[in-house]
Parts: C-alpha cells; sequence; structure tokens
C-alpha cells in the first residue's frame, strides 16, 4: 500500500469544517495557520464559509480533484464520505471518529469491519480511526485534530504513536522537531509498520521515531527494521510492556498483540533498534540523532567541565548508567597541562575550572585537545544553559564549539546541562545548527549517550537478520519426544551428547554399560514422564554389571508404580560423563516471530537470577558469543579465580546448531531443552535434552 | 560554634562594595534588591557611595556594631578585617578569597593555617574562604557573590553545598525554594557538619539538602545524622564518588576524606539519610519532601493517568525502579467502573482515559476513590503541566485535586509530567500551596518516589546509632592471628566454631582426632602462612588414625619447605562439619567510621557478582536481617525451589555477636574474617577465621 497519497497529499479537503471549539473547528484553524493557499477545500453542508474562506456542500462540489480527506464527522458517515472521496480521486483519509474497536462492544467491531471494507474497495490508505491525525512539516500539510504553540517544529524526526496524547506532548516540548508526526490510532486499516515502512523510505526523514503497544504484522516489522539497519537510519521505540503491569496494560488498551517483552528485545536487539524507556528519553534519543552531523566512530565520551561538582556528576552518573570514559592519551595530558591552570588535574572526566570558559580561542584549543585525543568519540561539555544569559561564558563557549565542530576531523559535540530548565532559545538553535546535541540532565542523558553507544557498537553484519517467521501452516498439535528420542533429533544437526541407548532388557543393560564403560546413568525412557527423577526414574554413578541389572528393575518398577499409564519403551542406559560447569541452551516457538534461542547457566542463575539472554533465530555466530557475553554469570566461563577458561567457542558453535535445527524445523519445533548441557575447558556435551514438537518427528 | 551571627545576623557590613561586575558589585547589588534597609552597610576606602548609599572608609567608622562581615576583597588583607570586624562585634564573616589550600601550593596552606589561627583568636565563624557566599531567605539575608534570576525563592529547603557552581545551579531551577543556600568553599573554619547541624536545628528548614565532596569531622556528621533522624527530619545527601572516576575527583578536588564509597552508604542508610544521585534528584527529592504537608502511611503508590500510553509508562518506569503498586481492593474497583466509562479496566496504575479530567466534581470523586483504598499510601497524578494551557484539563483537576487534599484523611498527592518542560507558574505554585509535590518526568519521578518510599520504611528504632566511632589512641600496628588463635578471641563472644585444638606431635594430633570423631581437618598452624591450601598446608576427610599421623608430618613438612621462615605453632586438628551454604561474615575497621560489618554468600557471590551488604557497628538485629535481606543471594538461604529454608535467625545472631566483638575492640581490630560460615537447617558454623589487630589480643 503506497501512503503517498495520504501522507504527502497535494490538496486535501477537510470534512466538517468550522469555526467552534473541537476536532472540526481546530483542525481548520491549523490548516489556515500552516497550510499553503490552495492546498486545502472545507467541505460542511451547513455553511458557505469558515473563517472567511469558501466552504463547499459537499465532496462532490470540489471544483478539483483531491489527494486526501479529513473526516472530523461522526462515525456513522465516515463510509459514505469515503465513497465520495474516492470518487474524487482520493488515495488517503485521515478519520477522527472514534466509535470502533475501542468503544469494546459488539457494534464496534462491526463499525471497525465495515470501515476495512470501504476501505479496500475503495483503495483508500485510511488513518485511524480515532486517532488526532499527522504533521507533513517539510510538506506543511496539517491535517491535526489538536492546537499548540505556535512554534517552528519543522525537522527531521519521523514519529509515529499508537497514542495521540504522547504525539501532542512531544509537540509540547520545545526541544523537539519533526519531519512528520503521525497519531496512528487504531490502525484498522493502515498500520504501525507501514507508517514506520514509510518513514524509513523517507528522504526527509533522518530517525525514526515509535511508541508501540503492539505488533500486528510481525512479518512486516522485521521487514522494515531489516530495511533500516541496512540502511543505517536509526529507529528509536518506546513500547509499552517491559514490567507484567505494563504488558497487561498493553494488552488491554488497544488489543493489540502485546507478545513476550524478552522477544520484543530480541527483535530490537537483532535490528539495532534503540528502546528507550520513557516520551523524555525518546524525545532526547531521537533528536540528538536529528542533530549530529556524524556518528561517533567509537563508542566512548569525554566529559568536560566548569566545576569539580560538576565533573564528580558526570562521572558518577555516567559510570552506573554504563558509559565508557577513556583514559586520555599521555600527549593530551600534557596539552591539558598546558592549557589549564596549575591547581587543576586533567582526567575523564575533566574538570576544565570556569577559567577557560571565558576565552573563545582558550576553550576551542580545549575543546580541540580533547577531540583530538585517540582514545575519544565523543565530547560531553556539561553546561546548563539557562533561558536568561546570567553567566556569561556560553558567549564564549558557544562560538568557541560551533569553530571547532567545523573543522576537519572535529568529532561529535554534545552540551548536558545539570538541572533541566528552560533554554536559551538562540543558542539552543545556533548549537543545534552546528550539530552540538542538546541533551536532558545527567540521569536521563547518560542513558541517551548509552543508546548512542550501543547504536554504534551495532553491525548490521554481526546479525542473521533472515528471521524464521511462522509460515502459514503451522500445526497444533504438541508432543514431547522422551530423552532418547530427543537425542535421536539433535544428533542428526551435530549437537554434542551423551553416548546411549533404550535397553529393553537386563541383558541389554549390561550389555551397553560394558560398551560405554562404566560409570553409568540409568534413566526411565518414556516421552509420558518429564520428571524422571521425581519418581525415582533416574540413578547415577553406576559401577558395574550387578548394579546396572538391579537398578534396571528398580527403575522400571518405581515407574509403573508411580505413572501406571505411561507409555515406557524400556531404560535408558548412558555413559555418566564427568561434571563440568552446567548451561541450558533452550528453544522456544513464539507465534509471531518464530524461534527464540536461549542460554543460560544452570542451576541457581537461570532459576534464581534471571540471568538469561534471548535471540531470534538464526543466531549467528557473533550473535552467540554476544549472547554469552552478555549474561553476567558469563565470568565464570571465562577463567574464574585461576580456573581455566572454558571452552566458549565450543558452546557458542552448539547454540548455532541448536538455532539451525530450530530454524529447519520452524513450523514443527515448540520448544527444545538442553538442559544441563556441561561446559569443558575443551568442548560441551549434553546430558539430557527435551524436544517438543507439533507431531511426533521419530 | 554558634553560627547564628553568621547566618542570622540582624546587621552586617560589606566590605568592598563598589558598583563594578564582580563579587564586591553584585554583593551591593544583591544587598540593594533583597535585604531589608538599614541591615548592612558598604565599607571600601575608596567610595562614598555605593548605589546613592553611603559607603564607609573602614570597619572602625560604621555607626553601629555588626554581627557578620562580608569580604569582598583579595586574600591578602582578610586576616586584617577580620580583626577589625571582631572589634566592631562581629562573630560571623563570609570570604570569598582565593589563594588557598584549593591553589595547591606551600602559600595556599600557610594562607590556611593564618585564617583558622585568625578565626580562633577572634572566635569569629568563617564561611569560606573560596566560596560564593549564602542567603537565608526567611530573614532577608543576602551575602551572596553572584546575581541571578529576580523571583520569589522562599521555601523550606536548607542547602549546603561544597561547590558554588552548584549552588547557582539550584537557584536557577524555578522549582525550587530554599531556608538557606549556602556555598560552604574550602570549609577551613566552619566546616560542612557545621552548618548540616544548624539546619537540622533550625525552625524555618524542613528538609537538608547537601552536596558534600567528603567529610572532615566524622563524629560530628554521626552526631547530625542521628538528631536528624530523631526528629525525623529528612537529610538528602548527594556524595561524589559512586564510581571510582567519581571518588578520585572527590578526592583531588577539596582534599576532603573521601572514604570508600560502600562505607558511606552504610552511614547514610544507618540514618535513614537519602543518597541521590544527581542534581535534579537533589532538587526534586528535597522540594517534594518541602512541599508535602504529611509523609504517605505506606510506602506503595497508586498511579492516575488520563491515557493508556501515559499509563503504560507509569507500570513501566515504577517497576524498573522498584516502586510498589498494590492491587487496589475490590471495592475500589467497583466504585472505580461506575465513574468511568465502560471501556475502561480499571486498575493500578489506573488509566482513567480522558473523560473525567473535564468534570471537576468526577475528577475529585475518582481521586477520592483511588486515595481511600487501604492498599495506596500515595497518589500519584501524570498530567504535563505546560507554561501555556493548551488543554483546559488542568482547570478542572487543579481544583478538585486542591479540594481532597484538605478533606480528613487525605493521602499525599504528587503530579507528573511526561515531558520536562517550563510550567505554569500559577498552577504550579497553587498545587505547591496545596501540599502537591510536582515531580520530574518518569525516569527521575519514580527513582524520587523510591527515595521517599525508602524514607517512609526507615524507622530509627530498628538501627542501633550508637557508632562506634575510633578512639583518639589507636595503635599503628597490624598483627594477624592463626586460625587457633582466631577462634580463641571468637570463641569469647560465642560465634559457632568448629571444634578444634592445637597438636604439637602425631601422639596428640590422634588424641584430638579420637575425641573430636572422624572425619577430621588437618591445617597448619601459623599466623605467618595466611594462604594455607596453597603450600599444602591443609588435608580434609581424613577416616582414621594412621591418615592422621600421616598427615601431620606431610603438612609439617610442606610449611617448613615452602615457608621456612614462618612461625609455626604445630597442626590444627579439627573435626571435619557437613558443608552448609557458605557465607562469608566480616569485619573491616573504617578511619573514620570506625568497624563495619559485611555479610555475603560464599563462593562465586562474593568474589564475582560483589553480592555484599555493609553495616556500620553496632549491628542491630534488625539490621542484621536487613542485611541479609539486601542480597539478592539471600533467596538462596529462604528455602529455594522446594529445599529447606536455613536458619537466617542463626545467621543474624552470627553477625551481630560479630559486631558486639568488633565494638568491645574497636580500637584494636582492624578485621575478622570468618570464610567460610556455613548456615544450616539449624544453626551455623564457622570453619575457619582469621583476626587481624593491631596487636596480639591472645
Amino acid at each position: 500500500m503506497t501512503l503517498d497519497k495520504l501522507l504527502k497529499p497535494k490538496k486535501i479537503c477537510i470534512v466538517g469544517a468550522n469555526e467552534k471549539a473541537g476536532f472540526g473547528g481546530d483542525t481548520s484553524r491549523n490548516a489556515i495557520r500552516y497550510m499553503p493557499e490552495g492546498s486545502y477545500y472545507f467541505v460542511n453542508p451547513s455553511r458557505s464559509e469558515v473563517f472567511g474562506k469558501p466552504c463547499y456542500e459537499s465532496i462532490a462540489d470540489l471544483p478539483a480533484d483531491i489527494d486526501m480527506a479529513v473526516l472530523c464527522t461522526p462515525q456513522n458517515i465516515v463510509n459514505d464520505l469515503l465513497l465520495q472521496a474516492a470518487a474524487k480521486g482520493a488515495g488517503g483519509a485521515v478519520v477522527y471518529a472514534s466509535g470502533y474497536r475501542e468503544a469494546g462492544t459488539a457494534q464496534g467491531i462491526a463499525n471497525q469491519n465495515a470501515l476495512r471494507e470501504t476501505a479496500r474497495k475503495t483503495g483508500i490508505a485510511v488513518m485511524g480511526p480515532n486517532c488526532a491525525g499527522y504533521v507533513n512539516y517539510p510538506g506543511r500539510v496539517y491535517p491535526f485534530a489538536f492546537l499548540s504553540e505556535e512554534r517552528d517544529r519543522k525537522g527531521t524526526v519521523g514519529m509515529v504513536s499508537q497514542s495521540g496524547q504522547l504525539c501532542l506532548s512531544l509537540m509540547d516540548s520545545p526541544n523537539m522537531r519533526f519531519s512528520y508526526i503521525i497519531s496512528a490510532g487504531n490502525c484498522d486499516v493502515v498500520q504501525m509498520e507501514d507508517y514506520m515502512e514509510f518513514l524509513v523510505d523517507d528522504e526527509d526523514t533522518q530517525v525514526v521515531s515509535v511508541y508501540m503497544e503492539g505488533v500486528r504484522n510481525p512479518k512486516k516489522l522485521v521487514q522494515v527494521l531489516k530495511k533500516a539497519a541496512e540502511i543505517r537510519k536509526p529507529v528509536v521505540v518506546l513500547k509499552a510492556g517491559r514490567s507484567e503491569k505494563g504488558q497487561n496494560l498493553a494488552a488491554g488498551h488497544t488489543g493489540s498483540l502485546a507478545g513476550s517483552d524478552q522477544v520484543f528485545d530480541a527483535v530490537f536487539s537483532k535490528f539495532g533498534v534503540i528502546r528507550v524507556n520513557d516520551l523524555e528519553e525518546l524525545l532526547y534519543t531521537s533528536q540528538m540523532f536529528a542533530v549530529m552531523k556524524n556518528l561517533p566512530q567509537k563508542p566512548t565520551f569525554a566529559s568536560m567541565n566548569l566545576s569539580g561538582g560538576e565533573t564528580g556528576i558526570c562521572a558518577d552518573v555516567g559510570s552506573l548508567e554504563g558509559v565508557e570514559y577513556p583514559d586520555f592519551t599521555e600527549k593530551t595530558l600534557a596539552k591539558l597541562k598546558e592549557l589549564l591552570p596549575a591547581y587543576a588535574s586533567p582526567s575523564n572526566p575533566l574538570d576544565m575550572t570556569a577559567t577557560l570558559s571565558y576565552d573563545t580561542e582558550k576553550y576551542a584549543q580545549a575543546l580541540r585537545c580533547v577531540m583530538g585525543d585517540e582514545n575519544v568519540g565523543m565530547v560531553v561539555v556539561g553546561y546548563t544553559l539557562l533561558e536568561e544569559i546570567a553567566d556569561p561564558a556560553i558567549e564564549y563557549m558557544a562560538p568557541a564549539m560551533e569553530m571547532v565542530v567545523k573543522e576537519p576531523g572535529a568529532k561529535p559535540l554534545a552540551m548536558m546541562p545539570f538541572v533541566g530548565n528552560t533554554r536559551n532559545p538562540q543558542y539552543a538553535a545556533r548549537l543545534e545548527a552546528a550539530g552540538v546535541a542538546l541533551l536532558p540532565p545527567p540521569v536521563y542523558a547518560f542513558k541517551v549517550l548509552r543508546y548512542l553507544a550501543d547504536y554504534v557498537k551495532y553491525r548490521a553484519d554481526d546479525h542473521d537478520m533472515n528471521v524464521a517467521l511462522p509460515g502459514d501452516a503451522v500445526g497444533k498439535g504438541r508432543v514431547a519426544h522422551s530423552e532418547s528420542e530427543s537425542k535421536e533429533l539433535l544428533a542428526k544437526y551435530g549437537i554434542p551428547l551423551t553416548q546411549s541407548s533404550v535397553a529393553k532388557s537386563e541383558e541389554e543393560a549390561v550389555g551397553y554399560a560394558e560398551a560405554f564403560g562404566y560409570p553409568i546413568v540409568m534413566k526411565i525412557e518414556s516421552a509420558d514422564i518429564l520428571h524422571k527423577s521425581d519418581i525415582g526414574g533416574v540413578k547415577l554413578k553406576l559401577q558395574n554389571a550387578g548394579e546396572v541389572r538391579r537398578w534396571y528393575n528398580i527403575i522400571l518398577e518405581n515407574a509403573k508404580r508411580h505413572c501406571p499409564d505411561a507409555a515406557i519403551n524400556g531404560v535408558l542406559v548412558q555413559h555418566m560423563i564427568p561434571y563440568g560447569t552446567e548451561v541450558i541452551v533452550g528453544v522456544k516457538r513464539d507465534a509471531d516471530f518464530g524461534p527464540t534461542v536461549l542460554v543460560g547457566l544452570g542451576g541457581v542463575f537461570v532459576e534464581a537470577f534471571k540471568d538469561t539472554a534471548l535471540c531470534l533465530a538464526p543466531v549467528s555466530r557473533k550473535e552467540a558469543y554476544a549472547m554469552i557475553d552478555s549474561l553476567k554469570s558469563s565470568k565464570l566461563l571465562k577463567g574464574y579465580r585461576g580456573s581455566a577458561p572454558l571452552d566458549i567457542d565450543a558452546l557458542a558453535d552448539a547454540i548455532v546448531v541448536v538455532s539451525n535445527m530450530a530454524v529447519a524445523n520452524k513450523d514443527t519445533i515448540l520448544e527444545i531443552d538442553l538442559n544441563p548441557m556441561f561446559v569443558y575447558e575443551k568442548g560441551v556435551c549434553a546430558a539430557d535434552a527435551v524436544v517438543v514438537a507439533t507431531r511426533r518427528l521419530v
């Protein structure tokens, strides 16, 4: 679906135009205030003029064709108006009306279905319903239902939001500028993913900024995010649902698929999408990307401040938020010692003292010196820019910054205040024009800078972006395979497993045991018994034939006694491998995004501390290493306190192989669970395994 | 030292008054603008008038006595002026001059010492040097070196800061109001702890707000914080040094004792001091306490918002920051269902939808309903108050809030915006006057609310505040005791230990082993060998007399071979206790605050994850439980995955006993290390122990 007629119309009509307060009146006011003369018509059967401009009785009466109609009318006449608009050439429409799905009634659902059908028939791309419209700033198109303070908001952040209220809040911030701001409403025709695609493709948009509650079209979302990653256009997303309460709300509010929040994180992380926590982070992160003329080459920062107290705050909050301050080189330190007063002791973060800030040339020298340090990717100047300039330091600092950022090889520069405040609009505009990003106070600022660092570290090539999305025909069954069946499936893909066979008699058990070598583990073999230990179905450390015989019988008896209905295949005889460091490798199929692969350290780390990493399949080798690295407990694999480092390469291999198996069976395998898998100094080996699928696979 | 003449003077003189830009001129301007006529004199030998007011040639010429002198002069004449001021009755002085300790030169140190001596001789309480002065808002005293925007800043937050720059930033925020704001400078005479004491005692100050880099007088700090805790006056502290880089900066900047940051946390936590991360948190936390008319009875919150998107942000950010949203009772839910539109689904956080916000009476009903819920301690309304009121909702909401908070049994109320912004000053003033705290955007706001919750949870009675501060005569020695000596010391205090004795011969070793019962552990016994295992000095699981004899000799030989110079007492024979869950209990003596007690789970949790809790001795029983509870790994003690819960009571006892021992020996014991101590389903037992002291204690 092309959205050009909806979002870049040459002519629009506003149906229900009037002069009162409310959607129709305010849309009319916005058109007059912001849109070029002749680019909009007013339509209202009961008026001949609106604010002194001609008003037509109906769409049919318009003197020329239109690209798009804004319907400021009640729900009951919307479909009829869409037909009329289509007859006049419209390919897009904005529908403000409520009374659809969001009403939560049968009538609402019926209205939604009728709207969809009309849209399909007419080919009109409908925004909404139950939305506030949009603004196209570069094109001066303003079909928007609310008034806000008059101010130049044209910029390069393309924003789409499932909440109209949040759109309005962003427009109210004097610190944000847009290419588009779109209140998407119910998204019953044009969906979030369609708007995102438009913005990723749009040349006026440098940053795509999104508030989403859920996803309707996972396939499209993946396509759009992949494209953005490939062309390196930043996508910043605020998505509800990080907490359980937030997830319930998101599910309830728009009826979107809220999905598992960890799966969304996995989607975002695969495509380098920046996920933020609130509107303020969304605003500042987006605007920072829009203002910066180039990205840092390294994800490291230098902090330059005018006082020790401020420098301490930067050191502490930066470190808490995970921002990296490299040490300055000896060369930088030597130069700074020349520039700064004798009592200053240069380091990063840097307390410059206030002296240099009243001398443009010297301040520029200090900036150049810090920027020139090979360890530094970006410079952050701490300075609280007030609306009323009381301290004149900025009069000297601003020209220095403007000068230095234009010099060849200059690195990105940002400015951060220490208290939230109004800020001087002239200096703010000057600095942003020079490419200096203006940040919020420290706790927010350092989050924003960490997002930037993460974005700088992201490489599309490290990720396998061919997501194994679910096919059309996924079975409904759910079949657990026994340990031996599961291992048979896993063995085909080359996952390292313990040697084992199913014995149907004492004799067979002893035969296998002698062949594998002692010690031996024996386990009941049945797809119907998942918790084998609980029923006395497992015996470890058997050392000779006599023990094997004895336990063959005991295990079978225990199983028959506790699970009389279970289908029992025999007893699994298995060589007992030495204990290593336990990990869990698992797969769970997400209904929207297909298989996801999980890794975590066994024992308490997964269970008590939830220290796990999740990646959308297919998992590339680099993604597998990144998963392992992201575990807090991974330090236990890396040679902790003098113990030898374990075979992380083999673990990464195993993760990739499990991922390959999940992708190859994406519409049948529901779960894979290798628990425990032991990691050794050389190699890994899974001691137990379960595969669950939509049907029996062996 | 009384600070009344310094901080509450009836008459002051400004020495170096003039009309130019700079400290002298700006202090004169501030005096004229803010101070009552007749409460200040100007002094300057080269002027007869300043801004049309009479100016005296010297302090001696003043027509009346003064309480305080502001010296806007260079360093070299300060001491002489202090003598003159003393002769005119002054008991306080503000010294702006720099050129003291902060210069980092020998001359600077000499100047500092001379200033101290003059202050001592004259009895003058000197603020500074190298400071920006202070403002006493209720008393209209304004000896302050900088100009800032003219605005009513009178409030009840008493602020003292070691950074003048940070004072200025706080004054620049339109959202903050003060009783006092004090730029303490070098604190060479009057120290931070003195100002804090003044503010804790001051009736115009409801909240004490502090930026500190370090401590000069730990004893005074402890006294002041204890008093504040007892009278329940909130103390909010921004202290540099949370990160290593921040700690280096704090140490370098003012030459204060930066101390160990964890020890500061322990001090703050004992006295219920709120520690914040940056200036913005300091500002909003302090101002919230100042505005609120009463504290929540419970540390739980209800969040009420006008849209689903905003509600989701509150749910997610609140949960991430650890704010507790209790479920509403059935009664509340039923009432809300009546009040809200049919499609709303009430829960906490609550999406009220926008409908009620245009009806004062209904909005008040909803507020009352949520406030009345027995699970709720405080209500937070989400609403972005803009400077220009575009959406009129606030016109209906504000009167409702004003009405409800005045009703009997009303709970505290706050309002939180979703983007940082200017805010309408009239509504802001109205709401604050009604006791409604105005918060910053969510990421900050929920931190501030968590600080409030922590403060509400704090009970002075739970803490033993008789801190075992170091005595005057602490020895310089450092003597490690052998395991058996250490255990002898510990046994006196009743710490549960393994049974053990030192054998001097094979025969003795066997004798002890037979008496204790097998299995037996043997270890080399020497104060000079700390890492016994590394030199083959430990043998576990000895099962009979033959093994004991054999290992007695092997252990001695290993020790002699690896540590030929060690003094060896024999071999420690010890009953081998069963393994339990390992914990570490330790003491380390802080040079400023005396013994601190540490607990953590053994193995990887302390070493790899730094999951430890630290408490300033003496540790009360409640503090011991709180320490255990604060460990992330404590879930492993509490009956994890069906295993029986371990004896946390016995562990808490052990912590208290170790603390008692440390307190009783506060000037001799430097370290105690019980590692490992095993925790069982019943009881605890330390398997190894080291005591380090300034001298041999056995």
